[in-house]
């Protein structure tokens, strides 16, 4: 790809980074393959980070832009009414919120995850009068100020130049082992007036840690965090922007772990096609706003209102859709422990949001960079990166997912064997 | 529209703006034509906020757009290498930076406006090492924390909940009056060691402001920021956001300021067609990022790649769309002017983001409603939204800009006669 | 003393707060006696905070201030050089830091114990680049905002009107049981590349926490929290303000617990009259100060410097005044403990600042307030203020530290039994 | 003072000072006398900085102080009600606040200027519930973090390690020469919507700035502040811990300018003798302190109350002390008038705060050198240090004050003769 790249190496920012592990020129997908430029395949167990739950250019979502394109739809409207709006409105309302019985409105924030997060934030220090907000280590929410101030990651966190003011850091559940009740510990913390932390605005928690190395909360745990907030009169924000849109078998994260969350964010497969869409939903009580109080020049992106809609109309208008990914996560989780065991290591997260724990970042990237090799994309998460972390589309067919996992095995016996051989040896 | 509207009032939140303005349902848009549901047409001078400079729905970006989706191009690829992208940073290398003499460095950040500058803030900082950034009265920069400390304006920072520290006030210029430099008193300030402001990280300016009452920097003015920024180490960051693409006669509203800054933001128009996007560009020896330091899920917005490159080949390949540009910026200016001189009014602005300050924000408030009536859409600028701004796709029909001129010719007349009558009779 | 107090009720700030728990007109006093207007007699169990360690007007500090005064020995000198200001520092190193083996350098700060805390945490931050503090729960630090920021009391903190950014708090030791190490916590975090707290400056710390409940740290405990800010390349700061001159046995509160603090804290007991007095004191590697960088115009109190000479020669020149404390301190946990075990209540701290933890604030509160009524000056300490807290005179008459006891004791016989009574009638 | 100064060498930090700009040992002092330890005498034109407006060590605070402390008066009482507090109230109630018709709460904050400020901000914050505050450059107000944050000395503010949040900088009166009206720049600011300033939780000021250069505000400037405060909610202070106490002829140095603060700080020379005292002053409307919602151990220093008692006693009881300053005030005007004439220069301040601006600070550091050498003590001040400024004991003895002035004459005359020679020769 030397000549190819070259406007690259001229002209982009150094800053990139996907391209380092995947350093090939893609030019089309669809559903779980990615194809070269120079014709190769990829099977794609990334999925744009969980941003393509329904895989890459899903016909249906497809044919609706380009008839709505074609048409003369509206392409930007602000937050003007838009026939597109209505529709996806209508059905997020009939498809999503009636039959889960939520009660919520939606706020149409930058199309970014962390243009909603910020809107989260704001929101919650509006409506309680207070700054302080309790995140969690390996936490991720966002690159901007405001988000970045919860987001745990050094790296990230250093790129600021300044201080990240107004978060407390709480330890996630299990970060201290599985005799330690990290929910009591923070209790306990925001209970005493000599505890330091200050009444917290809100506690912001994503169900799965996407980013931070696949930590899955459970209902207790989940559950026990929102009665604190309750109790602390503090706002309880879901973080749903990776983990939720189906990833883990239920279109929110959260549901089935008992809780109902004040504000939820939501970004990433919101749109269906990978079109940059996001959307902070909250109880009616908190919709406090003033008009344009927080506002951003593409809230509400008309196209990927259409490609939403077409997503909601066909994956989620019942079940049958989730429960074939709560299936195949069940499929996933065998395959992988067989793997894990293999080698001694552990599983992490749940639905179709799993990993191994390969115990360290440098043994997870040779098992990355290998699977690449053999045309498998596949990424790491972490602290530490040491996490290999599956996320390809949910609607991925058996015979990639396999081909995929079968790569994957493959590498870590590779990787791994080999370093067994280097320990024999040594 | 009532049937219709009842979705949004039902679940949309309440922090919508627009849609109070101009309260009824859009389907399509053609250009500098928006179609209400009811088939009903108006005439688009706000062009999403300077986002449609090209208008709605190019064809030839409508094609180009189609052709993609159709042929299964990449809709969401991280910042993975693809053909789209290859090809816009091709164009954008020859068709705007050769040309120009320009070397810059591309960042594709989170597509908004806000995400661009968030990146350009934290990459002064980090180029720095130092915190305090200098903005100005009436500029506005986005809504998410680190972007929102620079903004002015006191309705959006008091969304916020907490304290934005990090950004010290400078008046903008002509801000006390055409005998006061208020780049002179920034200067004296920065060099007096007990100017209690601190050694600036960045000075970041708009050279006409568009939300802040299209306050427009002269070339003297922006040189001598620039050598305040340089002579305090500091780096000039232009925020190109609305001003940018074409809006005043050239593609960068700095060209012909005599001005180099070390970073420019891109947004609105960037795409256009309305795409979320954004650029944030910066000299050479800036980019210093760690590989992923700064982030974000939807960088890069394959779609809007496709459609932005062929605006650039369609629009930049010469100078002729950038002089037609001039001239009806001239135009719009005598026709403003007669306005403006009738009611004893100033102009502001320059190019085709011009308007008339009527001196208050009830009276534009009511010339802007008038206008809505009568099938004009028009929004208000301004501290006090005094600013009747016209910001209508560069492209725009000179039959319907014509059109346009005239029922805002006559709003003005309407409202301001009527003034006139009651001040009469009181 | 309704007619004499009109004074304090007409323009004394409602902010006064020990004058509510004794409410009684002083006049003189004479090492732990203090004597009312009225001529009434009080045991002090206070000390002024352990401020009056020595004991009021000690008679050998008494001769040699009245001796300098009369003299015309310079009252304020600012920091320039004084015969008061030599003699205390060739005291100080040669009965403190030679025979201790400490080689540290002596700033005179502002004569508050908070003016002593905000140089340490302007140094540690100047001398790491960093900016984060890690303070523990229950510290108390001071009250000017620096300080504030790193001190756990809700109250105080609200005081600010401001967030109080730059501090990570984490729990004491013994925060979460016996069976919960918070070092090893801390240590994780820190050691987490995702752990979300930064790169800190410092970590700040109380060998035994006074107002926040005395909590004594073990040796172990502190030695690790010293090898983690070693690890972390922050600088180990002991608050010793309230702690140290003798308070627990020993000059230093941290000697012996096997610990080398970058920087120590001193106020309250130093001028060993109750004159405002504060030192910081840091190894001579970090004495990076640029001259007049931190200031203050009592910076170096002259009459200070002459009664604390003096008790550094009275009571340090040899370590038979500190076996005495030690002693006494084993007496009075004897006393306490059997109190203690009487209402099943738990003892706190170590040497002549131990208490007893009542489990509530209004138990607390009814039984100081009976032991005033009973001539005994008595305060409560903790983040509920549940610990009835003995901070007497280390030089207290035998007699009188036995009266005082015996008040001590009697007062929780009547509010305990009575409580007792309550209970058993319910 | 090789021998003897060996002890400041090896342990004193190298953050001190003045002892760098007057290199002897100092051991006794009366009125505007100092006596080196080696019998040389020095006038005082510095007066620890306006803490000695009385002289060094009073007769009467003297003998008051000898015989409180000979009758075991209470050193250190925190902030019970003690005879001596008392006494200063009561005086303090009859003197001061009486004659002047002024109702205000005294709180006694740490003993030092930086605690009086920390206390204001902390009081202004709480009572309006915003969190900005206006300060003024070259303003100086203290080293503690909220203190510090509103001082403007670049060299002071870097010494933090953090950002300074919550001030807004204002250029203080005739920062941009004459023509130009600061006040009415800042309330354009203010008043605009999109100044992006934020609404003030206090304007804090000096009415002549003691550290940063003698600048003097105008009544109807000062007037026009205060209005601007209470227009737009914000608490108007006055930091009259330099310029108070005499200093300028009448106690309060805003006394006669026609304003009437909400809140003022004193310290410096309020306990007369140079001992460690502040003051915070407030309407009775802002006293909405939680009792000990802002302490400190050394609050209210009763040796202080002693002192300042005398002080007010002699000095204030009527209006010849403070007719005395003016007049003296107006003498020294004179004379340092035709210093400054002959050199081409400009004065600064006023009453007995005074100084000769000599455009730099290289000029004045060897004016105040030499002036040293020929025994007299004298500093500068300002962003530049460039001004001379005049600071002798309001009580200096005409002989003193005539022969200082004489020894300051020469110097201007050597200096700046050898300079015009050095100008010449080039």
């Amino acid at each position: 790809m030397t000549a190819t790249t070259t406007v690259f190496d001229r002209i982009e920012s150094r800053v990139r980074s996907y391209s380092r592990s995947f350093p090939a020129l893609f030019d089309k997908a669809r559903n779980a393959t990615l194809y070269g430029a120079d014709g190769r395949e990829y099977i794609d167990f990334l999925a744009g980070c969980s941003s393509l739950n329904y895989g890459h250019n899903d016909p249906d979502m497809q044919a609706a832009l380009v008839d709505y394109i074609r048409a003369d739809g509206i392409a930007h409207g602000l937050d003007m009414f838009t026939g597109a709006k209505q529709d996806f409105l209508t059905a997020y309302e009939r498809i999503i919120l009636k039959p889960r019985g939520m009660d919520y409105r939606l706020m149409f924030t930058g199309p970014t995850g962390t243009n909603a997060v910020e809107a989260a934030l704001k929101l919650a220090r509006k409506a309680t009068g207070r700054t302080t907000v309790i995140a969690f280590t390996n936490g991720f929410h966002g690159m901007s100020l405001g988000a970045l101030a919860a987001t745990g990651n050094a790296g990230k966190r250093e790129g600021a130049g300044v201080d990240l003011p107004g978060v407390h850091r709480a330890p996630f559940e299990g970060y201290f082992g599985p005799g330690v009740d990290t929910a009591d510990m923070l209790e306990q913390m925001l209970d005493d007036p000599s505890g330091g932390i200050g009444a917290p605005a809100a506690i912001l928690v994503e169900p799965v840690q996407g980013e931070g190395g696949l930590h899955a909360a459970s209902a207790p745990w989940m559950q026990k965090i929102e009665r604190i907030a309750r109790r602390h009169g503090a706002l309880f924000i879901v973080d749903d922007i990776q983990a939720g849109c189906g990833r883990v078998g239920t279109f929110f994260s959260f549901e089935g772990l008992g809780v109902s969350p004040d504000i939820v964010t939501q970004a990433k497969s919101l749109s269906g096609m990978g079109l940059p869409f996001a959307l902070t939903l909250f109880k009616p009580e908190y919709d406090i706003w003033k008009p344009g109080e927080h506002n951003g020049t593409f809230r509400g992106n008309n196209h990927a209102f259409v490609t939403a809609r077409v997503a909601l109309e066909k994956f989620w208008h019942d079940d049958s859709f989730a429960a074939s990914v709560r299936a195949r996560g069940e499929g996933l989780r065998t395959r992988l422990a067989a793997i894990a065991d293999r080698h001694g290591m552990s599983l992490r997260g749940r639905g179709m949001m799993q990993g191994i724990d390969t115990g360290d970042g440098a043994t997870a990237a040779r098992i990355c960079a290998l699977c690449f090799e053999n045309g498998l994309i596949i990424e790491t998460s972490g602290g530490h990166d040491e996490v290999v972390k599956i996320l390809c589309p949910l609607t991925i067919e058996d015979r990639l997912l396999n081909r995929g996992l079968d790569i994957l095995d493959a590498a870590f016996a590779e990787v791994l064997g080999s370093a067994a051989a280097r320990t024999a040896a040594e």
